[in-house]
């Protein structure tokens, strides 16, 4: 990603500074701040207060995280606790604990003073491949993408018809290390040369969709408009949107998707107006131990003060937070919802496009 | 509706001061402020800016608008232009151009020095009835819980289960003139002791679940939890959600329903869980020249800033805004969507529950 003429990634490590590099994503759209994580507290609270957020980065920030802690103290006891408090920081995306498993089972054997080493040499190994897989991701995407396009073009009189795609919340770059997994085809669209225009959602209540998916898209010159979740039925219902493509937080063994909160709402939609709703997710999202995802995926409940209150930057410049409810008032913020399979067009993975179906995952995981 | 212990309207005519009395709802949840409307051009402005609001009252401050202006100038030309630019405030809500429209009709013949006195005469009629009508439907609608309450009870194992009821938007006496529309059977099983709870959706872009429905309930002592619009499929996907009531801006003769934008969604979401939506409306609200409500009814598009903004209550108590999108962003706001007829279980009127479809609103109209 390029972002005001600077390649940029949403996480690096400072080998010299033995620090982890991240962007402040709670200031964005309105300031792009670095900061520079030193210690397992401050990765936890990172991850927490959604500094860093989405499946794929979580995944990478705790890997680093494992890293920093075994730089400071490389004792099995100390990686066994890092582990404990980097699973407790948010629950539902499983990236947190493939990433975490992998890198412990890397550590397996490795002499005390090898540790850290090996631990940070995983975590980079992550971090490139989650690169990798996202813009395997984008190309697979892209094919879909272009045929819908062509589709398009031969429906229509005009010879250069716009294609709308509807995305909620925020699976861009800024959700992974590069190029992102529902945006990562958008991105390729966009450079081969295809007319998208992107309806973004503004994915109350943290509005990932307002911050950093519109954001990320003007940075990157593709067309978006936001609005609000309560929009995408209505544009579906009028011939306004061409296909949806979301991320996936977690998706279990039969193609059932867990995301952020109102997926299932725009994927509903999309299936009463035939418009083909797609998933874009690394394998890595995938937990093959769940065989029902709207049982038994866990959902996060959040504070109820990110419904109460909302957060920008005023016309004055600063930032601030406006109370939207009545003082004193009850809310209830789950921050996932599980769109069955069933709802689900594809799944756009980094192997190529599989059924949103206990068969399709079944045959992807024999190739693995 | 009692409001800190003192029985409150939304809309009042002041008869010896000549002007109209509303509650400014722009300032609620926040602050509990009077205006005093007396010129057309107040009016108008109004309820373009949604200082009075909901389908009904709308209605209501039109036909009080035109008796002002009538007060003012009681020409057939000033009748004419007062209709017109009262007209031209919002294109959605067809109760504007009924109560225009009967308030017309009944200045029909009458000298022009009593035509003032006969259109603020009128308008208090329109504004009774609608207390009544309103009431009605809260009485129609009281049956349909207790049977739900009366089958939850059946069913479970405690004794004094909670009925959970979702609404979308503010469809409750600050939208009507009292009781309201999908409150007011709400209101009314409160009041007869049956435990209910609400589900109040925020309802961006404007908010008016978490600014209007959350201060009406609070005040009656109805327990409710605001949520985002992005949660209720997530709910009702995990048995949280018993039913459904939200209000109408226009009903199409077919049974199709537009409100607010979102609408839609929550009844996809209820129909794919099996959870009956209804929709409580006046029979004012159906426009018997639409045959179908999708294709028909003309959707009102709004300022994008209130897409771009959030307005609330700040910290140290004022009252601002906040942006959440980047600067320069596109947006667009779409106010309201139009939920097809097979999604709603049934209308609840005045006049009883009515079948949401072309036989079960000509069965009505037969009535009328």
């Amino acid at each position: 990603m390029i972002v005001n003429g600077k390649a940029y990634r949403s996480i690096w490590f400072d080998h010299s500074g033995q620090s982890i590099g991240i962007i402040d994503q709670t200031l964005l759209p309105h300031q792009l701040q670095e900061r520079s994580l030193k210690t397992l507290g401050q990765v936890c609270e990172a991850i927490t207060s959604m500094q860093v957020r989405g499946a794929p980065l979580i995944g990478v920030t705790a890997a680093y995280g494992m890293a920093l802690a075994l730089l400071h103290d490389c004792s099995e006891q100390n990686e066994q606790l890092a582990a404990e408090s980097l699973l407790a920081t948010r629950p539902t995306a499983v990236n947190l604990h493939w990433a975490i498993k992998r890198l412990r089972q890397a550590l397996k054997g490795v002499t005390p003073l090898k540790r850290a080493e090996r631990a940070l040499q995983e975590a980079d190994a992550i971090c490139e491949e989650d690169v990798k897989t996202c813009s395997a991701i984008g190309d697979a995407g892209l094919e879909l993408l272009k045929q819908c396009w062509q589709e398009k073009t031969q429906a229509a009189v005009s010879q250069s018809p716009t294609l709308n795609i509807l995305t909620h919340c925020n699976a861009g770059w800024l959700a992974t290390v590069d190029w992102g997994t529902a945006l990562a085809p958008i991105y390729k669209a966009h450079n081969a040369g295809i007319a998208v225009h992107v309806w973004v959602d503004e994915t109350r209540p943290r509005n990932q969709g307002a911050h950093l998916t519109a954001w990320e898209l003007g940075q990157h010159g593709v067309p978006y408009t936001v609005i609000s979740d309560n929009t995408g039925g209505h544009l579906m219902q009028h011939g306004m949107v061409d296909l949806c493509i979301v991320g996936s937080d977690r998706t279990s063994a039969n193609g059932d998707v867990c995301n952020k909160i109102g997926t299932y709402l725009k994927a509903l939609a999309a299936m009463d107006n035939g418009i083909p709703f797609y998933v874009a997710l690394p394998v890595s999202t995938i937990d093959w131990q769940i065989e029902d995802g709207v049982k038994g995926i866990p959902i996060e409940q959040r504070d109820p003060a990110e419904i109460s209150y909302v957060q920008g930057l005023s016309d004055s410049g600063e930032f601030g937070r406006l109370r939207i409810t009545p003082a004193g008032s009850n809310a209830a913020n789950y921050a996932f919802d599980v769109t069955p399979a069933r709802l689900v067009k594809a799944l756009i993975t980094e192997k190529g496009i599989v059924a949103a179906s206990a068969e399709g995952l079944a045959d992807l995981r024999d190739q693995l």
